[in-house]
């Protein structure tokens, strides 16, 4: 009806931003909070998550957990692997829907399926799903998209609320597919017991901070454009991160491939010296997510490699960081959080370098050539 | 004394070629057939590895497999995971080193751990396999160096026996490692009796094959010289590949980067639309694995893609094909063989495109800038 559609020109406005995929980076403290609501209760340290909970005792025993997704989902799908398996102690496996339907996978009754897409539309994700199915598997949808056709095909699933997402570069969506993982690694890690209620209750308050922490991060912006300007006419650019760091290094490389046309590539810092450093020199940026976590100290020698090769170091580090601000061109700081939400902060800026490159290379950011929002095609 | 240090000189030179490199790529014939020898009984249909048969019991009952490994012997892991899982149907998983060591891995003593090192000493393996083993794992050792520190901390393992390696970019010992794995799914496949003993006889009679093929596949050479005159002024190129063809454009890559400095990067091709196409223009040169398998349509229609977008194609395809060559710009024949070896032969003219276009820019091929040829420190 009417009011239907205007309400929906409405919320399809870019309200005040040059283009929606800024609009949509500014949207994730309400979109991760909107996506948190009613499914974290701090206090009893208790998660909730209502779409699965009928698959509660499956969960629980599951010997694996095989991730299915395709691009950011897919780097959505490596940070779960991360937290499962760190705080479920659950391995996961995670698999390119392309690669996993045309591979005679080994799939049993036993194993629980977990297929991500933004829009719940993605072909190859779906075929893959329907490939699970007939081997027995139980599966499970993260999408975005209410009532598309992945939640229908799929057992149980959690939506991601993030709201309508119209960069085809994927931003909110995916920190909104991270916050539903991370969820369900603690819902999981709850029903197992490999997380203590005391330390629940913490990394829950912790996480219901996540929201105000990514509006700080977002204040990053104007430092951001300092550096976009100096990257801007790169052709290439090198992204590093360990652990849950990683994915991050992925999706903040396909994000500036995506949009800006800069061959970007993400790779684990430690494989750098087995390869990749040979391209090390002044033409090359290299992004580092260098925040103080476990693997601080590894990810400050690779950060030494790097300018030993004088290669421009950008770094991303915790507030108040002394010892890479030494060695790094540019560093950009983001606040503590515990370490199981990196990956919700850290993603931020990574979005905004990408954003803002983009734009001064005047490329179309909200379409970029070549690619469509859903790949409903094989 | 002084014969065994002329025997090593003698053995260190280059044999008449420009470069190590160069030399142990011709190499290869031998190298594989040497890896294969006395472990292959065509007749038979036996495969028989002395290194692991005492453990033969706990590999047939194995729940999974767990491959760890860095750089080049990374790639030949997920070869490896596509030859295990297609056909001994065991599930395996391929860790990078470095994130296993540091990760709080889910490792128990009915777990195998397949570590890859040519030179049995890279420090992040090692560490890796040190990690394992308290665990209580099993822990299997590909190694080149005899004698080196891996095969001595490991519980069991099979030599690769390609001989000395001295370029720094690995190829030869890729290959040894691709057909050890090889032969242990093979094994594997033996013990569970997932191929049937004619089948069995079958697939060994075509490996019996592949060292005459792979001469066949350095005869590409004289072509390969003229599409490296085409692409030696290229700053970035991609490598695409499905099923086991995407693990040697990861492979393909990285040979092109450590060697020439231009920024390669593999992907699996279906992987492109969600993203990397956004890179495709006129300068952007795109090599695919498009040999006739399982993936050959699928990969015909990814190379369509780039040629709506402008971009250079060439094409490692099967001798005779002729669909391909109606697309691509460029297109390297390689001999049909069985599915399974596919790695083993398209490898072959990636070291060769890598190694032309690197000695064309003048790079110093055997001793890349930045690399070593071991990574014995983390």
């Amino acid at each position: 009806s009417i009011h239907e559609l205007s309400l929906k020109l409405e919320m399809l406005e870019k309200g005040g931003f040059d283009h929606f995929m800024l609009k949509e980076i500014y949207e994730q403290p309400r979109s991760i909070k909107d996506c948190m609501r009613g499914r974290i209760y701090a206090n009893e340290g208790k998660v909730q998550l209502g779409g699965i909970k009928d698959y509660t005792e499956k969960l629980k025993n599951a010997d694996r957990i095989i991730i299915i997704a395709c691009g950011t989902s897919w780097h959505a799908g490596l940070v779960g692997e991360y937290l499962i398996e760190e705080y479920a102690r659950v391995p996961v496996e995670v698999e390119y829907a392309s690669e996993f339907r045309y591979r005679n996978p080994i799939i049993s009754e036993k194993d629980i399926v977990v297929a991500i897409s933004q829009s719940g539309e993605t072909a190859d994700t779906m075929a893959a799903i329907e490939l699970a199915k007939e081997k027995g598997a139980t599966i499970f949808g993260i999408c975005n998209v209410v009532g598309s056709s992945i939640p229908r095909i799929t057992h149980a699933g959690v939506y991601t609320h993030a709201g309508p997402e119209i960069g085809v570069a994927s931003t909110k969506a995916f920190t909104a597919q991270v916050s539903v993982l991370t969820l369900m690694a603690l819902y999981i890690a709850q029903q197992r017991g490999t997380i203590n209620q005391a330390e629940m209750v913490n990394m829950l308050t912790e996480l219901d901070e996540i929201p105000s922490l990514v509006e700080k991060c977002l204040k990053t912006d104007e430092k951001i454009r300092v550096i976009s300007e100096k990257l801007k006419d790169s052709t290439n650019c090198l992204f590093l991160g360990r652990g849950s760091g990683f994915p991050v290094a992925l999706e903040g490389a396909l994000k500036l491939k995506e949009i800006s046309y800069i061959h970007a590539e993400g790779y684990p810092a430690a494989e750098m010296k087995h390869g990749p450093i040979a391209l090390i020199d002044e033409d090359m940026p290299v992004i580092f997510i260098a925040t103080k976590n476990s693997s601080y100290e590894k990810v400050i020698s690779n950060i030494q490699e790097v300018k030993a090769r004088k290669g421009k170091v950008i770094a991303i580090v915790t507030e108040g960081d002394k010892e890479v601000k030494k060695m790094a061109d540019y560093i950009i700081e983001i606040p503590d959080t515990n370490e199981a939400y990196l990956p919700l902060l850290a993603t931020i800026p990574l979005q905004l370098l990408a954003y803002n490159i983009a734009v001064m290379r005047g490329c179309n950011v909200d379409q970029p050539r070549n690619l469509a929002k859903s790949v409903t095609v094989e």
